[in-house]
């Protein structure tokens, strides 16, 4: 893709010249076909590049050429009513042309030459120039679209593009062709395009290999150099840079710039003389265009085979979180060239090798938020804030991203509640300074800190105790581990220093299955004789409903959990995620922190997978109308884009900490505390994600998600006899399939097909982390007074998380 | 600072404009200074912005503002020699002239201007314009310094500068004016100035708010966005973006795109006729012209006014790490505005308020690297790798930083036994992961393993220690706790689930005092009887020789541990840093790590401190001349830009947990593993660490680090009667003051106030996070079979890390 550093640099040469440079050394055995692609042409027809393209090299090789045979055509697809007028002439009816629905005429005007060289009877060789889309009056796209109409979305604007692209690669005749081709953008880098996007944004999801044409001329090394760090900031390679010489040796100043980064060229100057033919600039500028064209050779070899190599070298030297590299073939290695807002770029070799897009259905480990345009904007503050900031030391020190983070996390998430900041880098961190807080809170609540204090040894007789839920999962530092029920997670394979320090109950939960929603309760609670509708539900909402805290359900005994007598802290969580996304009954858990605050026993909520809207509100505590102690955030809280933890805390907590020794502080803490990149990141998303203006999925009130799921859609998958359970809450759709028998291993091949299928269509998918039955290792149970099971999932789960598409999209 | 997005865009008329603007509307009762500097002027003195600037505001006060006083004038400073020759003209000998070393001739040319309003007596208001260096001819500063000399150091063209503007600011007569001062720079914002360095980068230090003005011309959108994304990836905050009408409604586009944030304006077109004197253009310009001078007072006075608040919000929200909030006075709050390189901008309130540069001795936690240079090549790279990957899901994918920072890591600090990375974010849960490792390698080796797999519960007797050294320090996640000895860190206080399951050395160290190296042996070691040649060492390379490893104390039977009837892993670290800066006898490390393997103990380095050259080396495993099993990193392996950290392993470790179940997998992980920006930055910075071209301090054989402390200050530090110890070791240099008597609450007050020293001469430190006797919290030990005391150290310890200055700075 040819870019320009300005208007007038040259563009149009450099692809004539490279046009010329490669059809000149294709030969009658080694034909080649180069395609020229002007997507957006204004001034058009009296302008327009794909003409001098074809005129200029029909001349070329006419004049310099005389022996090589050539087949050269040019194309022009549609036009604005004015500019299909000024092609088609005066013959045609106006009202005929203005019957066009968008503007746009299809013109499908073609002009053809058939060069025949003295060496060869066949013409193996071919240039084909295409202009997609004309507007007559020479200005900035945008602007001619507003005058003469057309108006062109920018994704009608993408496949049309790839259309031409593809067919350039595939139509017939091109068995055994070198095929090459350029698509020159309009103007500058960030000229806007047709809908007023800038071209680098709009052409952003092909991120295509950039040749960028630099200014020669005065004041061209920091235009040519701005151009750069624009096609840079939107995650492009450029491969080439290529200057106009203007006598001013601007190529010194860019090469010393962009020296091991990227070839600078110099083209001889282009004659003023408007009436030269510049055959003669054409053969000055062969050797430099011959060296463009050997390194844009280079450079695409280098990729393809750096791509082709990839999934091996991975093999050999990665260590994957959560993998048994046994069980990973070489061919099962996804190799990710970019990602463009919900898509991954993916490198396949199937019939031919390309790049291709995926939905990445797993939001990349629930992480990611952003669409392309705030893609954009936060890489650039990333640059702002690593340029500004790189990174520096937090402790006694404010600088304004970490500032301006905790005050929209307080403002926000922890709204009503919490008064202090703390941060790290991960879930798991962030969980483990939770804990610390926790148990200082207890102790302080419960004199046991006084007693410390005093020199008596109390500590030796205490077992500080978790209260949490069997199948919760909040990370893999031993602290958090300590914290969860016993799993395949937490046993002797995996540290053998985890005793499962909790007390863990079997929860309550709730799904969707044959199109209402069911309450399922654990073994301990199945003596229970509830009502229908204490069963049954016929929406979410009713289940949220704080009517249920009067219910039989929420008074009976063996619901209430026996707490008073234990030192324990109650770890939350809405979801259980990576336990098998099973949703807790919203009633047991308002009932578990009432309890806790009626014995004084601080309240963690776990948001590092629920905040920020992933539930469909800001935080579970909105979800379930019940405060914490202390909330860790972390995940989407940056937008996706960097690792970065919170750990908010009540004013009560950060007490328990304060006095006049060190001793007593919070010593906990990471090199990267409150990194710069990562509280901008964190600012920025907070704020866009609670912006209607930004975040087009939530109510203009401001503070509820959209419905994103079609509940008719919804209750038809939960009817279906393969279903077992649909959970649906905010982004997350879950799904579990029915296991055939008692057969899990069976079930489990049934969800791998079902994932397969998906990466076919184009879908990201990953089965959850959960352990599959018939393994023969024991389970581990480390402590008789624990329940649980060992393994919290007997089947694969799957779950689509969808932030930002209006339409859910689920393909059996 | 006044910035252009191209030449010919019209600075200067802003910069004209904005004068008559803010002196207009002065008063002899409010009377205003306006200072405007050009620093670099070409095409001088023909050219002279100062001078267009100066004449035209007197012209424009004499016909259109007949009641306001002014006094005028225009200074220059220094010019090439050709170009003073101009100035001088031609009674200025030749040979005088040619005197000057710099090939810069003093000017001090002068001249002024007193207007007389009619409304005021007294001359109030005053136009100071200056240029700094001129050269003749009109061409790109870096260009006219090679044709006509003047050769110009970017620190002198600092100094000048920051001169000027105190100058402008402080001089005489100043008293209750308002006093405005503007910069503008030659050519684009990426132009080079006249070493050659680009502007944007030049005046990166001083991180003045950028006035933009941007290019109404065909084309000029794009250079408009582009030159503003060139200042933003160099840190710089855009107030406000201004450009002249060319008639294609630029400022539209650039309004919709840069919409909240940052203002653009429009001037009206600027006649093209030459003889035109602007009176009336002016005039047109004056309601632009003041909403200008408007905008860029409220951000001046937002700005300051955050500033201002800062310290307050963040003493009430923050939580710090390792921080006492309550002995954290609110003016004990240092305000860190920005970071360049390896120095703070700090805000600072004192007779007068002003951003102040502090050397950031602390290397933020040991995380830093990179000079200014290198921060802004991350910073591009950032905002690339965000725009091109975001993040990116990591298990069974491969994407290209991953891969290319994995193979660095391998090739470089891992080189000769690595053959496996595992990333994760912090050095603390490298170590939780590097723990895991070790278990799985040991229970893998010693059969239980199989054991285990075998149905055989023998991990209910498994009783899992840490071989590690007292004083030593891994982290603060749960895991990485229990690897350490007893310490203020670990204590009840801090986390009572913490147990400290090792066996803790005390190690023999080394230290310089009176001019030389010496060992001092724990308490079980003091009865060795050892020669005088193995307690003192003229050298550091002596101590360690490998020659030692035959020495007496090698063989000693009480240096030899016995671990052969435990089951336990050695954690290393050659310098105990946190641990109070102690560095361990080398000898004693190697007899460890040689013990270890004697008994199939697998050995993990701890490197997140030592890695990447701190200490002079690569890695800690070439400064030792041993090789870990497994090995942590982190810290500056991101160039101390953004979190990320790497476990790497040996083949045989990986083994162990390789097979055909999910459940034999290291089934550990974080949300963003392995992301795409920080692999990016690690490649960059592993590769800028080694590369001598682009790491001064590097030899050009390429493997070490010079010696950044000069021995013989050294040395007469070590001998000065109020130090204790000195360590120097690659980076590293750690004093160690000598308490007086055994007060040591009164050492921590002597060092204390050589730190507030430092910080005064713009030195920025902490001391080490030591814990002070004299508390009365009771120490903890929470195991009788350990030894070890509660608190590593009694005395405050300094440390000045310096990566990059060749000159060692240390100031009492």
């Amino acid at each position: 893709m040819v870019w320009g550093s300005n208007t007038g640099v040259g563009k149009t040469l450099v692809s004539t010249g490279l046009a010329s440079s490669i059809l000149s050394s294709s030969s009658s055995s080694e034909p080649t076909k180069f395609n020229y692609i002007k997507p957006v042409q204004t001034g058009f027809p009296s302008d327009s590049d794909s003409r001098f393209v074809y005129r200029k090299l029909s001349e070329y090789f006419l004049y310099r050429k005389p022996r090589v045979s050539l087949l050269a055509s040019n194309h022009a697809l549609k036009a604005s009513i004015p500019a299909a007028k000024e092609v088609l002439g005066a013959e045609i009816e106006d009202e005929w042309l203005e019957k066009s629905d968008s503007g746009l005429k299809d013109l499908c005007w073609y002009d053809e030459r058939r060069i025949q060289g003295m060496d060869s009877e066949v013409v193996g060789s071919e240039l084909v120039c295409k202009t997609i889309y004309g507007w007559k009056e020479a200005i900035s796209p945008h602007l001619a679209v507003e005058r003469e109409g057309g108006n062109l979305e920018d994704s009608w604007l993408l496949d049309s593009l790839q259309k031409c692209f593809r067919v350039g690669l595939v139509d017939g005749g091109n068995e055994g062709k070198g095929v090459w081709t350029i698509i020159e953008t309009a103007g500058g880098v960030a000229s806007p395009g047709p809908s007023g996007s800038l071209q680098c944004d709009l052409y952003r999801p092909f991120r295509l290999p950039a040749i960028l044409v630099g200014d020669g001329r005065l004041g061209g090394i920091s235009g040519t150099i701005s151009a750069y760090e624009s096609l840079k900031l939107r995650g492009y390679d450029v491969v080439a840079v290529i200057i106009e010489d203007h006598g001013l040796l601007n190529e010194e100043s860019l090469m010393s710039y962009l020296r091991n980064r990227v070839p600078v060229l110099l083209l001889p100057s282009v004659p003023q003389d408007q009436s030269n033919n510049l055959m003669e600039w054409f053969d000055e500028s062969q050797n430099i265009l011959f060296s463009l064209k050997e390194i844009m050779q280079s450079s695409f070899s280098e990729r393809l085979r750096r791509l082709q190599d990839m999934p091996k070298k991975a093999g050999d030297i990665f260590w994957w979180p959560f993998t048994q590299h046994g069980l990973v073939p070489e061919g099962n290695v996804t190799v990710i060239d970019s990602r463009c807002g919900e898509n991954f770029a993916v490198h396949k070799v199937r019939n031919q090798e390309l790049i291709t897009q995926q939905f990445d259905a797993c939001a990349s480990w629930w992480t990611q938020g952003p669409d392309p345009t705030l893609q954009i904007e936060l890489a650039r503050d990333m640059g702002y804030a690593a340029a500004r900031f790189g990174h520096v030391m937090f402790p006694e020190n404010v600088y304004e991203p970490a500032l301006q983070c905790a005050e929209l996390l307080l403002e926000g998430v922890g709204r009503g509640w919490a008064s202090r900041t703390f941060f790290s880098d991960n879930g798991s961190t962030a969980i483990e300074i939770a804990l610390k807080m926790a148990f200082r809170k207890f102790s302080s609540d419960h004199g046991i800190l006084l007693d410390f204090c005093k020199g008596n040894m109390v500590e030796r007789f205490i077992d500080f105790r978790v209260l949490a839920l069997n199948g919760s999962y909040h990370g893999d530092t031993l602290g958090a581990m300590e914290a969860q029920a016993p799993s395949s997670y937490t046993g002797f394979l995996q540290q053998p220093w985890y005793g499962g320090r909790g007390v863990f109950l079997d929860p309550p939960t709730v799904f969707i299955s044959s199109r209402s929603w069911n309450l399922s309760l654990p073994l301990v609670l199945q003596s229970e004789k509830l009502k229908p509708e204490e069963m049954t539900f016929s929406s979410r909402s009713e289940l949220f409903c704080g009517i249920r805290d009067a219910s039989d359900l929420a008074r009976s005994p063996s619901v209430q959990p026996r707490v008073c007598r234990r030192w324990v802290y109650n770890i939350d969580e809405v979801i259980q995620a990576a336990g098998g996304m099973h949703m807790v009954d919203p009633l047991f858990q308002r009932i578990l922190v009432k309890e806790c605050r009626n014995h004084n026993i601080p309240v963690i909520f776990d948001e590092v997978f629920t905040g920020f809207w992933r539930l469909g509100v800001e935080s579970a505590a909105e979800l379930l109308g019940c405060l914490p102690d202390i909330a860790c955030f972390g995940k989407l809280m940056t937008g996706g884009i960097i690792p970065l933890s919170a750990t908010l805390a009540t004013d009560a907590v950060f007490n328990a900490f304060k006095g006049d020794s060190k001793l007593l502080a919070l010593l906990h803490g990471h090199s990267y505390s409150a990194h710069a990149m990562g509280c901008t990141a964190a600012a920025k998303a907070i704020q866009w994600f609670k912006d209607p203006l930004t975040n087009l999925n939530i109510t203009t009130e401001g503070r509820l998600l959209k419905e994103l799921w079609d509940l008719e859609l919804v209750n038809q998958i939960s009817a279906h006899p393969v279903v077992k359970r649909v959970v649906t809450l905010g982004t997350l759709f879950a799904l579990e399939l029915q296991a055939q028998g008692s057969d899990a291993g069976y079930g489990s091949l049934y969800a791998n097909s079902l994932l397969r299928g998906l990466r076919e269509d184009g879908i990201y998918m990953r089965p959850l982390e959960v352990s599959v039955n018939g393994t023969h290792y024991p389970p581990v149970y480390p402590e008789p007074n624990q329940t649980g099971t060992a393994f919290p999932g007997s089947v694969p789960h799957i779950s689509v998380l969808d932030q930002n598409r209006q339409e859910p999209e689920l393909t059996f």
